[in-house]
C-alpha cells in the first residue's frame, strides 16, 4: 500500500488537521471532537443542517459545510459512523432555536447513531431535530451495511438544496419536506475499475483481475451487483444509466440534475468521457439534464470508477440548486 | 490498462464533448479545433487571455476558462502542444481590441507553437500578443520536454492573477507585468507514487516498484530527480517544501499562496494530509502561509501523487487572486 500519509490510524484526524489549515477563514475544525463547523457567526433563527458519516469520501460531508450547504459535518472513522455524543455535540453547537436538519446516509450504523444523537438532544436540549434518510442506490437491495439501500450521491444534492432552503429562512419541517422530495426523486448508481484499500487493512477491500470492472459498488469497497469484463466508457454509461431510469422514468416532462460522480482515482479527462456518453443515452431517453455536476464529490478512498446521480427536478429544487454555496468542496455564485 | 474511455486515441476529443455537455451555459467548446471560450460575450476594451497546452492535466487548462480567469484554452492531444493554427484561431476570436496575453507553460513545443501563433496574427490581424512563459519546476534545470526549467503549479496562480487582472480593466503591459511578478515569485516541486499511463500507449510511462517513490516528477511520466523509499507525509512534505524555500528564502515579510495540488489519482483525504505537513514546515521557516488551496488542479491523467507550488505575494498580487472568479476548475465569490 502505497498512500500520503503517516499512520494509518491517524489519517482521519490528520486530514481534519490539513483541512483546518487549508479553510481558516471558512471552517473551523474540532480535530478532537471531529467536527468541521462554518467560522462564520450562526444567524439566529435559521434551521441549522449537520451531516456527517464515515471517512473516506472526501469531500462528503466536512468540505461541504459552509454558507448555502452544512452548518456542520461530523467524521467518523475511515467507513465507519460517527459516534452518538459527537453527532449531539455538534448539533448544539449549530442550533440557531429553529431546529436542526440531520442528513443521514442510510448505512445501519449511521442511521442508529443519528436516531440516538436525536434522542439524546431533544431529552437534554430540547432542540427539535428531524432527520432525512438518504437511499438512493439502486444497485442493491440490501448490503453488507445496510437495511435497504445506500445511501450515495444524492446526498451531495440533498444536502445543497436542504442547504440553500434554510438560508431562505424555511421553516424545519419545509426543509425536511425539501430533502424528502430530493431524496424521493433522486437514484445513483456506481462501477470500479479497482478497488479501494482501507489504511488500516493495507490491502484492497476486493480483488479486481486487470481486465474487469465491478458494477454496481458501494462506497466502501463492500461488492458490487456484479462482475463484467471491463468495457469502453459507452458501455458502462449504459450500465449506470439504464437501472437508473428503470426506476426514475422519464416522461412527466421534469428535468434532472446529473452527477458524474468520480470514486478518488479516476481523474477529470475520463469523468468528462463518461459524462459525455451518460448525455447521449439521457438524450436519447428523452430525459432533459437541467443541471450537471462532474467531479470528485463522495469518494471511496483510492478507488477508480464512477457513480451516476440523477435527481428528477421541479422549479422549486432547480431555484434552490441554483442558490449561492460557497463551500470547499462545491461553490458558485449569484 | 483499465481506464473510463472509449478509444484511446479519441480521449482528447471525447472528453471536451463532456465539458461541452457538463457547462452549456458557461463554455462553448469548440471540439473540432478543441478551443475551450467563454460562453458569455466579450468585453470590449478588455485583454484576452489565452491559455493552453497538451491535455491530461484536467482542469488545466480548459477548466479555468470563465469569469475572471482564462477566455480561452486550447487543448492538444495528451501531453502534446496545441498547434499555431489552433492557437491563432483561439486568440483571433476571443481579442476584444486590447491585445491578448498568451500564458505558456515552459515545454519546447508549446513555446515554439504560441511564438508561431502569434507571429500568424500579428501579421494577419494586427492584433498585439504577449507572451508569458511559465517555468517554476525547481526539481530539474533542464528535462526530456524542457530547456530550462518547466513549467507547472504556478501556471494555475498566473492564470488567476492576470485574469482578475484583466477584468479590472488593466492595460496588456500591466496584466503581462503582473504574470511575470507571479512567475518570478513562484516555484514547485512535485512527486509520484504510481506513473501514469498514456492512454495510446496502453502501459504505465516508467516502472515504480511498490515500495518506491520519485521524486521531482513532472507532469508527463517523464523521469523525476530521484528515486527513494516510499516514506510518510512528513518526509514526503520535506522534499517537497525544501528546495522550494532554498529558491524562494523567506524574510522579506512578504507570505505565500500555497498549493498542494493533487496529480489525478490521489484522493482529496491523502491531499489534505499532505497539505497539514507542508503547512506545519511552513511555518517552522517563518513562512507566513496568506491563502492556500487544496486539490487537483493539475494532473498528470491516473498517477498518484501530488506537488508543491509556493507564490511570493504582495497586496496587489493577493487582491487579484481573492477577487470573484467563476470556472469549472476554480470558484469563489466575492
Amino acid at each position: 500500500m502505497k498512500k500520503l500519509i503517516n499512520a494509518a490510524d491517524a489519517v482521519v484526524t490528520e486530514s481534519l488537521a490539513g483541512m483546518a489549515a487549508a479553510h481558516p477563514n471558512a471552517l473551523r475544525v474540532d480535530i478532537d471532537r471531529r467536527i468541521v463547523y462554518r467560522a462564520t457567526p450562526k444567524e439566529d433563527g435559521k434551521v441549522a443542517i449537520v451531516s456527517g458519516g464515515g471517512s473516506g469520501h472526501e469531500p462528503l460531508h466536512g468540505g461541504f459545510v459552509g454558507a448555502g450547504m452544512l452548518d456542520a459535518a461530523c467524521a467518523g472513522e475511515i467507513f465507519t459512523s460517527p459516534v452518538p455524543d459527537q453527532i449531539a455535540a455538534a448539533t448544539t453547537a449549530v442550533d440557531c432555536g429553529a431546529g436542526v436538519l440531520h442528513i443521514v446516509k442510510n448505512y445501519t450504523g449511521d442511521v442508529m447513531n443519528f436516531e440516538m444523537a436525536a434522542e439524546l438532544i431533544e431529552m437534554d436540549a430540547g432542540i427539535p431535530v428531524v432527520a432525512v434518510v438518504v437511499e438512493d442506490d439502486v444497485a442493491v437491495e440490501d448490503s453488507l451495511y445496510t437495511t435497504g439501500r445506500r445511501g450515495v450521491g444524492v446526498t451531495v444534492i440533498v444536502e445543497k438544496v436542504a442547504g440553500a432552503a434554510a438560508e431562505e429562512g424555511r421553516s424545519l419541517a419545509e426543509v425536511a419536506a425539501l430533502a424528502e422530495r430530493v431524496c424521493r426523486n433522486g437514484r445513483s448508481m456506481g462501477m470500479a475499475l479497482t478497488s479501494c484499500t482501507v489504511p488500516t487493512h493495507g490491502r484492497p477491500s476486493f480483488d479486481l483481475p486487470d481486465d474487469e470492472m465491478e458494477i454496481g459498488i458501494g462506497i466502501h469497497g463492500e461488492p458490487g451487483h456484479h462482475r463484467e469484463k471491463a468495457a469502453a466508457a459507452g458501455e458502462i454509461a449504459e450500465r449506470l444509466v439504464e437501472p437508473i431510469l428503470a426506476e426514475l422514468p422519464p416522461g412527466d416532462g421534469s428535468g434532472v440534475i446529473a452527477l458524474l460522480n468520480g470514486m478518488g482515482a479516476s481523474p477529470l479527462i475520463e469523468l468528462y468521457i463518461m459524462y459525455a456518453e451518460v448525455a447521449r443515452l439521457l438524450e436519447s431517453a428523452g430525459v432533459v439534464v437541467e443541471r450537471s455536476l462532474v467531479g470528485n464529490y463522495v469518494t471511496s478512498l483510492d478507488m477508480a470508477g464512477c457513480s451516476l446521480t440523477l435527481v428528477r427536478t421541479d422549479q422549486e429544487v432547480l431555484r434552490l440548486w441554483d442558490a449561492p454555496v460557497r463551500t470547499p468542496g462545491l461553490c458558485w455564485g449569484d
